[in-house]
C-alpha cells in the first residue's frame, strides 16, 4: 500500500483527495496535516465524510511515500523549504508553483498532464499538476499542436464553477451575488496562459499563435466548459479531424470525442473530459468539459499517482457521475 | 417633496431603499450615509444603479424630514446615541432594536406591521419596522389571532433567501455551499418569535398557544416560504375562513388570499403576500410568500412612511415583480 | 389613454408586457387576447399579478390603438391575415416575421432597435421588435459601426437564460438538466445573426466583416451576457473610444457604459443595457448584458410605443431592478 | 457474475443503477430493456455514460439472474404480466406497486428498506424498493418506533429535489419556474403515507400517531431534507437518546448520525443517510438527509440485490460524494 500525505487538508481539493483515496485500494492515509486543526477530525470539516473515516488532522507529514500539496498557489515553495521532505518521498503539487518554473533543489517537476507526459510522469518523483481551466483548454487543443496544426489566433471563452475560487468566502462567491449570474475576469490575462502556450509548443506546435481567452465566472458550484475555436485549413476532412482526435486519445482513459454536443454536467463529478468538433466558417470549433476539481485538479492529481506508482492509471478513479 | 435620508447605506436593504425612492414621487433623496465610504459614488456599491442616480455617500445625516436606519441588529440604539436627530424627523428602523423595547428617550416605537397598526403607524413618528420572518408568518395568523382563534401548538415551517443573512460573505452564504443545499438553522429558538408572539397577542389572541418553528436556509436569493398549521375546530367552515381572511386583508393593499395553492416567485420583487389556505386532518394550514427585501424589509419601511406622512399607502411601490 | 391589445396573452413576453403596462400611466388595456384560454382570468395564467388586475383572456382584438404580437416565431404573418387590423391600429411584432422581411400589405416594419432608428420609430405605424440576443450584441457594437470600425471578424460568445427558449417545458428546459448546466446551441449559424448583420451595415459599417457567434444556455432565468471583440487599429485611444460610446449612448435612457466590470444581475428586471468596454491584444472586447425579457423583448416592445404614441421614451419603464 | 437486466432503462432511476452497477464488481449487465430504444446505444441516452460502455437498449429481458423495475408507478404488475420472468429471477421493484400489495402470483414482496427488514431480504426473491420520500423519513423515526415512543402527532416537512418528478419536461420542473422558487404539494395527503406507517408500526409502534406531513418542491436537483418532530416525554435523556440512534444504526453501513447539525449536500451523489437529533419545548426534532436517487431508489436497491444474493451489502455503493 502506498502511504500518502496531504497538506492544507482543509481546503477543496485536500476535500477531494480524501474522499477519491478513501476509496482507493491502493493506499493507506499517512497523513492529513493542517497545522490549524490539527487533532480534529477530518470529517469534522470535510463534513461528507462523516461515517467514512475517523482519521484526525496531523501537525506533521509522516513518513509517506507521496505527498500532496494542495497550499494554494505560491505556497507549495515554502512547504517545501520548512518540511524536509526525503528525496524518496514523491511530490505531486496541485499548486501553481512549479508548473512554469520546475526545478526545486535536485527536484525536476514533470508537468503532470497525463495526455501528454505520460511516460515522464511515470518516471518522475515530483509532479506539477495541471490548473483546472488549463487542462479544459490543453485538452481540447493538444491534437491540434501535435499537428502544429494552430496556425492563427485562438479564441477561448471559458467558464468555471465557483469551487474553482477555493473555501475562502469572498465577495464574488457570495450567493447572494453568484446565484443567476455571470461575469468576466481577467479578460485575455489570466495566469494559466503561460503553461498552456509552453505545453501546447512542446506538443509540437512549434510557433504558436496568439490566445485571447475570456474566463468567465459561472453560477454552479462544479465544471468548466470551454469553447475554443481557431482558423482551420481544410486540409484533413471533418471526418479526418474527429477520427484523429478519437484515435488520439485512444490510449488515454479519461478523454472522450462525442459525436453529439455536450453539456456540461455530463462530466461532474468524475475524472472525464469530454471533448465536441465542429466546423463552421473556416474554423474548427471544440468544446470541453471536465470537472474542475477532478479532472482539473485532484482527480488528475490521483491519475498522476497512480502512474508514478505504476498502478493502473484509472485506479480510484471510476467514479459515479452525478449527472444531475 | 419629503426629505430622506438612509443610515447604513452600503447594506443590501439600503440598496433596495435606493431602488424604491428614486422612483417614488413623493420624496428626494437627502443623504445615503455610510461613514466608511463618504464621497463615494451610491453607484459604486450599488452597481445596479448605474445611471440611475449620481448620488454619492455622506458622512452626515442632512436635515431630512425621515431617517431610515438600516444599521444591522443592535446598532440603531447606537446611532440615535451619537447622532442628534431632531424631534421633529421621524425614524424608521429595519433593525430589531425597538421591536421589543420601543422606548427610546420621547421616541415610542410604533411595531409597523401596516396590516395591524395602520392607524397608529399614520400618527407615529418612529417606527420599528418588522423582521422578514416573522412578517411572513404574522401575516399568515394575523385573522386568526383577530378571532382569539389560535388555541393549540402552531407549526412553522419557513424557508429564507440568502439575503436575509446580509451582504457580508461567511461560509453559510458561499456559494459552492449554499447552491443547491438545504440547511435548518435555530431550530424552535429564531430571535423574532418574541414580536411575532407579541403581535399575535395584540392582535387579540389573548392566551397564545407555543410557536414551533424550524426555519430553513434556502438555496435561492430572495424570499420567504412560511408554511404554518395549527389545529381547527371546524366551527367555521372552510369557505368562511377563506372568505373572512379576504375580507380581512381587503383594506391591505398588499396582501392576497390565492385560491390556488402559491409559489415562492410569484411575490419576488414586489411587495405583496401571498396567503393560501387548506384544511386537513383537523388542522387549518395556510402558506404563506413575501419578498424579504421588501415586503419583509425594505418595501414595508416605505409602506409605513407613505402612511407616516399622508401619503397614499402604495405609492412608489406598484413594483413590476421579476416572476422567473 | 392609448388602447392597447395583446395577441399570445398567455406567453412569458405577454406576460412581461402585462406586467409593465398594469403600472405604465398612459395606456389602458383593451384585449389580452387567447382563444384556448378566453375568459379565463389573466392572473389564473400569470400567477404573479393576482391582486393587480381583474382582467380575463378575450377571443378577440377589440379596438386597440396598438397591438403587440407575442405569438412565436413565424406565426405574426398568419395572426395578421387572419385578423382584420384597421390601419389606423398601430403593430409591435415581437416576433421575427419582420425583422428581415418588413412588408405586410401596406405596412413596412421599422425595425424597433430605439438606439439606431429612433426617429423612424416615432413615425411608424409598424415596428419589428428586434431579438433579445440580436439586442446585446447590437448595442456592443453599433457605436463601433456608425464609425465603419468594424474591419475583422467580429468573435461573439452569448450566454442566455432559461426564459429566452420560452414557455412550453422541454429537454434543456428542464430544472434537472439545467441546473448547475451549461452547453452551446446552434454555434456560427444563429437566426438572428442576418437582422444583427443588416443592422450594423446600416448603421454605417458599409463592409461587414463575418460575425463568429458561439450562443451558449446558461443555468439562469434571466438575462443575456454577451462577450464581443474584434480587432483595434488603435487610431483612437481606450479614452477617446470610451467616451465616445458614452456621448453615443447620451440620448438613449437605457444604455449606460461602465467602466468597472459588469455582472448579468445588474440589469436583470430592468429596461437597462450595461456595457464595458477593455482592450487587450489589439482587441477592442465590450461585455453587455440586459434582460432578454425587457430590453431583450417586452421592455423594448414599450419603449417603441411610447416613441410610436409621442410619450416619454421611458414611461412606465423604471423598473426596480431585482439585483440578487 | 450476477446477471442483471433492467426494465424502463431510459428514466432517471435506470440511469442511476447503470451508474452503479457499471463499476460493480460482482454483476455484468445482462440487458437494459426500452421498447422505443432498442438498438441505441445506452450512452446514447444517460449521455454522461460515453465512455464507460457501448451496451444498446434491448426489447427483450434476456434471462438474468435478476431485474429491476424502473417503470413509473403502476406499471411494474402490467410487465410482470405481459413478460414470463421465471420464479428463479429474483425481482426488485422501485415502483409503488408492491409495497402496499405484496402479493404477484407466487411472488410475496419484501419491503426493501434495509434497515429494518434486512433479514428477510436476504432471503427475499421479490422485493418492493421503498419511495424517497418515505425512505427519510422512516429512516427519521425507525429507532424511535421500535421502542414504541411515537405516542403524539408526527410533524413532517421534508423538501425534495426536481429529479424525483422524473424525466418528461412538466411546468413544475421548467427551470424558468422551478430555478429559485419554492412550493408545497400534496400537503398532508401525500402517497407515501401508507407505507411509511406500515413500516413504522411493524417497527414496533403499534398505535401510531397521524402524520401531518407537507411535502415541498425545492430549487435542487438531488436530494431530500426532511424535518421531524414529536412530542418527547423526556424519559430518555437527550444522551440516551442519541447514543441509542448511533447503536441501533451500528449495523447499517449507510446511516449515521450526525452531532452537529447537517446540510443536505452532504450525502448528495452517496447511498448514505445522515440524521441530527436536537430536543426543545417538549418535542423532539430529527433532520434527515439522503439522496433521493441513491438511497432514495437506485441505490437503495443495490443495496437489497447485495442483500439478496449474499454480497457485501455495501458493493458497488461506496460512491465518492459530490459535495459541492
Amino acid at each position: 500500500m502506498i502511504k500518502v500525505s496531504i497538506a492544507g487538508g482543509t481546503g477543496y481539493t485536500a476535500g477531494e483527495l480524501l474522499r477519491i483515496l478513501l476509496n482507493h485500494p491502493g493506499v493507506t492515509l499517512e497523513s492529513v496535516i493542517s497545522s490549524s486543526s490539527a487533532g480534529m477530525p477530518v470529517a469534522g470539516i470535510h463534513r461528507d465524510l462523516l461515517g467514512e473515516t475517523d482519521i484526525t488532522f496531523s501537525d506533521n507529514t509522516g513518513h509517506p511515500d507521496v505527498i500532496f500539496l494542495c497550499l494554494g498557489h505560491g505556497l507549495s515553495r515554502a512547504f517545501l523549504n520548512e518540511n524536509d521532505i526525503p528525496a524518496a518521498c514523491k511530490v505531486i503539487d496541485l499548486g501553481n508553483d512549479f508548473r512554469n518554473d520546475p526545478v526545486f533543489g535536485e527536484r525536476n517537476f514533470v508537468f503532470g498532464l497525463c495526455e501528454l507526459n505520460r511516460e515522464q510522469i511515470r518516471k518522475a518523483n515530483s509532479v506539477a499538476n495541471p490548473g483546472c481551466f488549463s487542462s479544459s483548454i490543453m485538452l481540447a487543443l493538444l491534437p491540434l499542436a501535435a499537428l502544429n496544426k494552430l496556425t492563427d489566433d485562438i479564441h477561448v471563452h471559458a467558464i468555471t464553477g465557483s469551487t474553482g475560487a477555493g473555501k475562502k468566502p469572498v465577495s464574488t462567491t457570495h450567493f447572494s451575488y453568484r446565484d443567476n449570474n455571470i461575469s468576466v475576469y481577467k479578460p485575455f490575462t489570466h495566469q494559466h496562459l503561460p503553461e498552456i502556450e509552453r505545453t501546447l509548443k512542446a506538443a509540437g506546435n512549434k510557433v504558436l499563435p496568439p490566445i485571447q481567452w475570456i474566463p468567465m465566472r459561472g453560477d454552479f458550484t462544479r465544471g468548466i466548459f470551454a469553447s475554443v475555436y481557431t482558423r482551420w485549413d481544410n486540409l484533413m476532412s471533418e471526418t479526418e479531424v474527429i477520427n484523429y482526435y478519437k484515435e488520439y486519445y485512444k490510449t488515454s482513459p479519461f478523454v472522450f470525442v462525442s459525436d453529439e454536443p455536450i453539456s456540461l454536467k455530463e462530466v461532474v463529478n468524475t475524472n472525464k473530459c469530454l471533448l465536441h468538433i465542429g466546423f463552421h466558417n473556416g474554423y474548427i470549433h471544440i468544446t470541453s468539459v471536465l470537472d474542475n476539481l477532478l479532472k482539473g485538479a485532484s482527480g488528475q492529481a490521483v491519475q498522476n499517482m497512480n502512474l508514478m506508482f505504476g498502478l493502473d492509471e484509472t485506479m480510484g478513479l471510476r467514479l459515479k457521475g452525478s449527472v444531475f
